[in-house]
């Protein structure tokens, strides 16, 4: 790993040149890399959290001037019960990962001696953005040099001497391994992102880590893809043939297991016969745990008898609205139809979740929504890499291309076309020449 | 397919709509509806040809003016020989193949009664813009419905009354199908393309399909992703252990086959020991297909006593230049690391060669080239989606994310995640509560 004081262009040339050797690199080259990083990192514990220290010191006093928030200061520290361990282990983690470099996903004879392959190799270089979280460049290390890629890093500048400690520890470990140099490049200069934008040349994907406003501010500012989400507007549908208490407990978990994520629900979709059977129970139970009900004017008069909510009338914008707090805008709908064309066009494409007992409308629920993860009877949260079994999460995307959904270590891959043959040339197919097997040979 | 006098905004709403109806239609659904188009087209020969006849007479005169290339006639030209044939069995080929849509990628036990699917669907709305071929357009109709994608189309000015003749009679057969009218919509006023370019909320993916002028223009152009290639640069490494009649017969296919494609042969690089043994019999065989050599001093030292070829002195320019006819850049360099580095700089990652007939070179060669097709010992010629075996080709990418090389249905198909649950929480899961069982299922 750089520690640059080298421009974002040197940089990503640098990171680039990397790239095409690590994608040489055998799996153990690369596996040895991370044994090299873990045992560095084991080694440097105390160097790194003194680093971490003086971070924490600014930040507090950033906090009580009111310039910083609480949970920005709380994200930064690395001694917080857990961090450290887990930081190590995220490295081995991935180690253990099964090699997504060179796997044949397509093998097609053309004709005798000409043999066609597809195989997934690295994207190339990746920039990776993100704010505060010291331990996210140990993981991302992990993940890049894992999946043959590149890695130019970008991190807050909150956790600058924590950045460059765990960087300094990550390069000189890297140097006695057949991991090059400009594999992981830390920029730490600052107002450089703009340029790194700029560099669609040496960079290939773009990944932020980071709010709402870091990612659109990035997908507005680059041609180069990006793999993230913007927007986390996840919306329930509540049948009228629900299960009572399955519908309020999977509306309470989705709504306040964790407010500030993604993957938290936004908004409520009542079907206009379940509003006096369901919605009193689901509304007593969210007021429970002091949910706020942004209710439009129907949903408000089926509430009207039911004691102890907390009820707002609802705007038209609180059904466009990622509230990220313990609110919930409750919206009356006639039934599955409406509710496909209302989550199609106020949803962000992350997570929507029917809850019924009719199988089929479950199913045209999940086939119409035009979403990365679509529910049946299950809570939005679920969204998540952990979750759904991929070991280390680069993102949640919400794009139409590529990845979409919680990203592992696939969402870093592309493939390209392999031939080998013993000279032929196009010309030696067609009309009254060769013709073409195109034969399938299996591949695993 | 409507025959819009819309706006490019009506148009792109009514297509997102359409695609959300598309989606959720069987794999005999949006069969029928390519059985529809084709028999329509059938019964409609005499009068689509009648109006690319007067297509043509105008294309005539404005290429007798000498504002129109005469190969843009030609292409315009439905009635040469097999054209409309081929066009109207290209739509039973599309029907043909494997459905794309609802195909299982993925299937985990998360715990009991809660399990995670991952299913292919297709992307939403394709903007398709291409130039004066008039029988793209019925391709194009047939891979986006039977891909379950709504496409806006946008024709190039020539061809205007045949897309209008042959949408008329697609939209009328469509008039007795599932597939929603608003599915597929060809958008004829001029001056349209920025503004579909700024419909990003609309459009999913752009597909350009004409010459490098129009991919630039809309990459520059546009937030949505674009699939496809602006040049094809492609490069041969002759290595002095080839075969001399091997190297001699691929590097004349690659560059004399079809120098008008992108992936015809543009630069030469010959291995230095090589000088002397192999490149005067392949100059001399390039010679007799009449290609000019614009050779760097070291080659051109080389061939100073080969009689017949026609050599010019190379810039450094020739080495970036998609020559696109009978022209070959000749750079001596000296082994296989230089080839790399020159191919990953100079290229365009489209299809590059190693001819060698040692094959750990040409495993590394393979391996290090950042390019969607990487071929051993055969002709840059056969990166084409027909000679792959993939069917109908949508485009060929150099892209470096989703899809990359010779793009066919599957390009055309993103994924999402469904879960099916009991009413579980993510809540239910942690330290001292349920673990998540992450059982990978069986899914062919």
């Amino acid at each position: 790993m750089s520690l640059t004081s080298a421009s974002p262009l040197e940089a990503a040339q640098s990171a680039k040149s990397a790239s095409h050797i690590l994608a040489t690199l055998s799996a153990d080259a690369r596996n040895d890399a991370l044994t090299a990083i873990h045992s560095g990192l084991t080694a440097a514990r105390d160097e790194i959290l003194a680093a971490n220290a003086r971070d924490l010191e600014l930040a507090r006093k950033a906090a009580a001037d009111g310039q910083l928030s609480q949970s920005l200061v709380s994200r930064l520290d690395l001694t917080k019960p857990g961090k450290w361990e887990d930081m190590l282990k995220g490295i081995l983690d991935v180690r253990g990962l099964e090699d997504p470099v060179g796997r044949v996903t397509l093998r097609t004879q053309l004709d005798e001696g000409l043999n066609l392959e597809r195989v997934t190799c690295p994207i190339g270089v990746l920039l990776i953005i993100f704010e505060a979280r010291p331990e996210v460049i140990a993981n991302i290390a992990a993940l890049a040099i894992k999946s043959g890629n590149a890695a130019i890093l970008k991190g807050g500048k909150e956790s600058t001497e924590s950045f460059v400690a765990i960087s300094r520890v990550i390069s000189s470990a890297l140097e006695n391994t057949q991991v090059p140099n400009g594999a992981v490049q830390l920029v730490t200069t600052r107002d450089v992102i703009p340029q790194l934008l700029a560099l669609d040349k040496y960079v290939d994907l773009v990944i932020p880590r980071g709010g709402n406003e870091l990612v659109r501010y990035i997908k507005d500012n680059t041609k180069i893809p990006v793999l993230g989400h913007a927007d986390g507007l996840c919306s329930i549908y509540l049948d009228s043939s629900a299960d009572k208490a399955l519908a309020e407990k999977v509306i309470v978990d989705s709504k306040t297991n964790y407010v500030a994520a993604c993957n938290a629900l936004e908004t409520l979709l009542v079907q206009e016969s379940a509003l006096s059977t369901h919605l009193p129970g689901v509304a007593t139970a969210l007021a429970a745990k002091n949910v706020e009900l942004r209710c439009d004017a129907a949903s408000k008069a089926a509430l009207a008898n039911t004691p102890g909510l907390n009820i707002v009338d609802a705007t038209e914008e609180d059904f466009n609205t990622e509230f990220l707090s313990l609110t919930l805008a409750i919206k009356v709908i006639s039934g599955l139809s409406e509710a496909i064309t209302h989550i199609n066009s106020h949803g962000s494409h992350h997570t929507d979740v029917i809850l019924t007992s009719n199988k089929e409308d479950a199913e045209t629920f999940m086939n119409a929504i035009d979403s990365a993860g679509v529910y049946h009877n299950a809570s939005t949260r679920f969204a998540d890499g952990m979750r759904y079994g991929f070991g280390t999460e680069v993102g949640i995307s919400t794009n139409k291309i590529h990845s979409r959904g919680p990203v592992g270590l696939e969402g870093l891959m592309i493939y390209k076309y392999k031939i080998r043959g013993g000279g032929q040339g196009a010309g030696d197919y067609g009309e009254g020449k060769r013709q073409y097997l195109h034969q399938k040979l299996p591949w695993e």
